[in-house]
């Protein structure tokens, strides 16, 4: 309901006074603080007293009722404002507020969701307004109530692409149900803006996007109060209130003047004398207009397709599948995609679901945004691009890690593996990407069935999660219905006689399992890990497996860096043990165009390459063995003292380090004893007779 | 020159005739390959051919020219149009032409630098705008030549954002040498754009922005000849040209047709009768204008800043600053900001050399590609914002991997130790992000002086480069005028009684010198490295940290997972010996607001923090010594049983793979005796006797 009762002259008065009351509040937050953003604040003081005071539909106390409106301060770094309206409306109390930016305090330098009435973690410029193009859309669509969602932007983020991705989705929507406070302060972080105070230049460019504009003096109480008025009832059109401003807004020293961007006033006592003095304000904001009973969904648990061992499946497509049976079980459950459906196989749910399918186009940034606001409504998005494009959003993606979102994001296309399209297409860093946001799951299934059962798990988990989809056929190796638990993996070869282990994910357990196999026909035993979960990655399987063969060797369709292989190294930086021998293939030459198999055959990570490093290094020794097995005393000394020469004589190239041993002592290794890792290195009667040990390998130093 | 002579009948059935060539040539590529995007080639082969034919200033034989007109395919995978051009140019032949997209090839699926006549890979939409803008600021800022600079896009990926940076950055500066060619075929991948032919829509848009707008047929010569006639003489505004045109132009089974993107046609026989049969034009592209001799540049090596050692300076400070003096120094250097150039200090340069300083405003991805087009032309272009920041265009700076070209980014505020701004503006995942750019090189400097060594060295590095700098003030350790080679490190600390390595960089160097004088005065010495090439690093001078004293810690002001941690693991991942233990100390939990060393000792990087890791890495047993000396056999019996029954117990609550052992045979470590990781374990009277051998720690079981 549109506030139109217009504001009679006291209203007016008190909301005058509120504005003056956040001004000082934001001044006194950063002052204690010694940072923090006051100048950027007070420009919208008076913008926000009037929404805080008539127009905000919002209750305090119940921070998670679905009518409330939502408010984003796009402009995070205008959180003393943000914290002195909680103030102002009785949320947190003052002292609190001097807490401010303090180790500890809820009230951080850019708001958090630590605090219950903010959803969003902002500071990012630019992303305000797409995350709220999400939550527009979902009052629209999803949660279908009437609630609100404002934002208020700076001037300076307008030249943000993602802004505008943002405004050209919710002006062809008409999403009249989120209205935009554009704080034109003409002023940006180093200096003045390109367009200044001149409001027209981006009322024109917002109209022509599909919104409708109003103008106004952001410092005038009843034009801002009218503004907000005429944007609640405005019918078909989201509105962009553009409130021309003074940076620095009260506070003589500061207002309008450059060069004090996020600094606090040099004279805080000054400052708050320009504005009038204290005041003691408290606004009863006016909660939501009704209290529905919230929608709760039915769950069940999903139908998952089946798939034939044996039988080639591209995982993308068992993805797509399974989505749209848990789209089918799960009412709450949502997918965004980015003009590729076709491509990534979420158009399976988009025929099944149609009302919960969002196409996003060609702009991932406001497609992850909008996952970003449809999470913070409780529904369940899953939004998916190739994997190379996720990158476009990855700034939204940090973001949404410090606002603890949960999103499951989709990356289909991965690897070399792709083939002839080249690598514009490809990801090869996405896994260094996502293991690096905080708190991520990253899964890579190898065959379709670990596809959907994958995809269905995320359905369940928090944080971001990333699933990686292979665009080509691979083969059926898992049952239907097998469990692949985060955190865990699955061990495809493995006996007693493993001298080596080959860890690998989605594509290259294929090409593990070939390379097994023509490593046997050489009478060599390798362990093949499957390490669906890149992260969390199964620590204890690996720490075994390390243990039982000593050789590792990684292969991943992805960059050297980041991905698989440093998942697995990271396993053993514990200090508990010395680091395994390890190698890592992967992708390390730009690819061209070529077919898949011959991708994957460039690129040293297929069948052949991964035998013949698993084979290089069975071979290798670094001059010594890692441990010798000795029948007796003398025997010993003799190798011993040979082994010191050549260690010494590698030495003399390098930084002299020279280890001194007294000729009688005898050095034992019990880590070689726990690990297994035994080169006997004897005459040779000794060594048959220490043959049948498990973990030895006779060689006899000549 | 404009042409504006009008084509007479015969040069349009000419330029008719060539449109359908190059539809043919698309057609054949794609079907030669078996993939590929015809329809997406055939709806703009009339814009390429008058183009081409009529208004490209372009000398095929030496595309290096600097008065060459500039295109870019922004719609990349249109490159069967591309490439068909470029035969109809005579710059490839017919067989190269079904070359398309096999292995070897240099006409990739999508078009990248491997040809002589392409200078920007594309394939990622919404990227060659943005680009085209930097050579249009190149163009008239810098070059001060007029060539022009033509964007073929498609109109699906008018949805990006990064285009609307681009629109706003090119109208605000009145960028006329700017062309865009929107090739309106109203079909994206998946179906429908949002807009379909309604030019008009897309007109306001882009005059909102303040570009002349034309809007045609797309199939009509005549009116693109105008049309780009009218672009080349408008003045004072770039021109986009809006071409309705229908996909799969001119073969009747997919024109216009949805679910036919990114296919070869089915039946390329007929769709070459349904174009009118094979034709044989070759164009004469008519070349530059005029001859200039090419701008040679006078360098000389720059007069860096040079700061005290115990001076407290900030990284991004000596960076600014060594950048001003890069400038003056060398008249290619330009640099581009994000509106932050107060806090990256990039304002140093913008005040000394402003004809060489773009303000980028809020506009990472326009900043990057702004920057890629700069350096094709050899200009030496370094980009700075907040390392966080940098991530925005993350997808730019992976496409510029495959562009091959030179870029300089430098991004400051990294991590946790920037302080109470907060998480939103800690760059913690950076390093990870640019480990994992093809071919990159990552820097982290510690002080004031290397900082400034290694921006200047920077201006000479090809390939992309990345700069990590520090908010803070840190103390200068270095000397003025040392030398800090891409690959290498500083050994800060070492003695040949080292008994653990620290690793660090930036602002962990000095966290890490004071955890190596805490531990002197528990008589525990270690070793000091400053690794400030974080990518190449220095493999050398670790593995000989490893040799010498076997226990790595690394620390780190960023997340686990990519940074300096993995780059030191990766360094022991090639199979070779010796192995070391090692422990990663990193920014584990997400950061709230803080003071700087608050922010450091939360995170468990600090000085304290590293230096109970290492003690603890000393302290720590697997099970057992990992190596064991005794003075003689009958002692290492009793501990040898003792050791494996507690081998054994710990096993049996894991998996089981006891190690068994003769009892009368020893295990000799030549590991141990190399990194001298000796433990005595033995009666008190032993221990004395060879306590004084080094690198020995007593330590007598009870």
């Amino acid at each position: 309901m549109a506030n139109t009762v217009l504001m009679d002259h006291d209203l007016m008065h008190t909301v005058e006074e509120l504005g003056q009351q956040l001004r000082i509040d934001a001044v006194r937050a950063s002052s204690a603080a010694g940072s923090g953003h006051p100048t950027s604040s007070l420009s919208a003081a008076d913008l926000m007293a009037v929404l805080l005071a008539r127009h905000l539909r919002y209750n305090f106390a119940d921070p998670q009722a679905a009518e409330n409106d939502h408010l984003i301060f796009s402009k995070g770094h205008a959180s003393p404002l943000l914290y002195a309206m909680f103030k102002a409306a009785g949320a947190i109390s003052g002292a609190e507020l001097l807490t401010y930016r303090s180790r500890g305090s809820r009230l951080e330098g850019h708001p958090t969701p630590r605090l219950p009435w903010v959803e969003f973690a902002t500071g990012s410029l630019g992303q305000g307004l797409p995350i709220g193009v999400g939550l527009a859309l979902t009052g629209r669509c999803l949660d279908r109530l009437p609630y609100r969602t404002w934002v208020l932007c700076g001037d300076s983020e307008l030249a943000e692409g993602s802004v505008w991705e943002a405004f050209e989705h919710a002006g062809w929507a008409g999403l009249d149900n989120l209205t935009a406070i554009i704080d034109v302060n003409r002023l940006g972080q180093r200096g003045p803006t390109r367009h200044g105070w001149d409001t027209a230049a981006y009322a024109r460019r917002m109209q022509a996007f599909g919104w409708h504009t109003i103008e106004i003096d952001g410092h005038d109480p009843a034009e801002i109060d009218r503004a907000f008025a005429e944007a609640v009832s405005t019918v078909g059109q989201p509105t962009a209130v553009l409130a021309r401003t003074r940076k620095g807004r009260g506070v003589s020293a500061v207002e309008d003047a450059e060069g004090v961007h996020g600094k606090p006033v040099a004279d805080p006592d000054q400052a708050i004398r320009d504005l009038g003095g204290h005041r003691n304000i408290h606004v009863e904001v006016q909660p939501p207009a009704r209290r529905q009973r919230p929608t709760s969904f039915r769950s069940k648990t999903p139908a998952l397709p089946t798939y034939q061992t044996g039988e080639a499946v591209a995982t993308r497509t068992a993805f797509g599948e399974a989505l749209a049976a848990v789209g089918d079980a799960r009412p709450d459950v949502v997918v965004l995609d980015g003009e590729v459906s076709d491509s990534t196989r979420t158009e399976f749910f988009a025929h099944a679901h149609p009302e919960r399918f969002f196409e996003c186009y060609i702009a991932e940034q406001q497609m992850i945004a909008a996952a970003v606001g449809m999470q913070a409504r409780g529904w369940v998005p899953f939004a998916a691009t190739f994997a190379a494009f996720l990158s476009r959003a990855q700034d939204f993606i940090r973001m949404a890690a410090i606002s603890r979102a949960s999103l499951r994001l989709v990356g289909s296309h991965a690897g070399v593996s792709i083939g002839q399209d080249g690598p514009s297409q490809m990801a090869l860093e996405d896994l260094a990407l996502f293991r690096a946001v905080h708190g991520s799951t990253v899964l890579y299934p190898c065959d379709a069935n670990q596809a959907a059962a994958l995809t269905a798990l995320m359905a369940g988990l928090d944080g971001i999660s990333f699933l990686r989809t292979t665009r080509g056929d691979t083969p059926v190796i898992y049952e239907a219905g097998e469990t692949f638990p985060v955190g865990g993996s699955q061990v495809l070869r493995a006996s007693l006689e493993d001298q080596v282990t080959i860890v690998a994910a989605g594509i290259t357990v294929h090409e593990a399992l070939a390379a097994a196999d023509q490593l046997a026909d050489d009478d060599i035993r390798v362990r093949v890990i499957d390490a669906y979960s890149v992260k969390p990655i199964d620590a204890g399987t690996l720490r075994q497996a390390a243990r039982d063969t000593g050789r590792i060797v990684t292969v991943e369709d992805h960059w050297p860096q980041g991905g698989l292989g440093d998942a697995v190294l990271e396993v053993f930086a514990d200090g508990a043990e010395p680091l395994p021998r390890a190698v890592k293939l992967a992708v390390r030459n730009m690819p061209g165009s070529a077919r898949p198999a011959e991708q994957l055959r460039e690129a040293g990570i297929d069948a052949r390459a991964i035998a013949a490093a698993a084979k290089d290094l069975l071979a290798r020794l670094s001059g010594a063995s890692p441990s010798l097995l000795f029948h007796d005393h003398e025997d010993f000394s003799v190798l011993c003292a040979k082994s010191l020469h050549d260690h010494e004589r590698k030495q003399s190239r390098g930084a002299a380090h020279p280890s001194r041993v007294a000729d009688s002592s005898i050095f034992v290794p019990v880590s070689a004893l726990l690990t297994g890792q035994f080169f006997l290195a004897s005459p040779a009667a000794a060594a048959n007779s220490v043959s049948e040990i498990p973990g030895t390998v006779a060689r006899t130093e000549s």
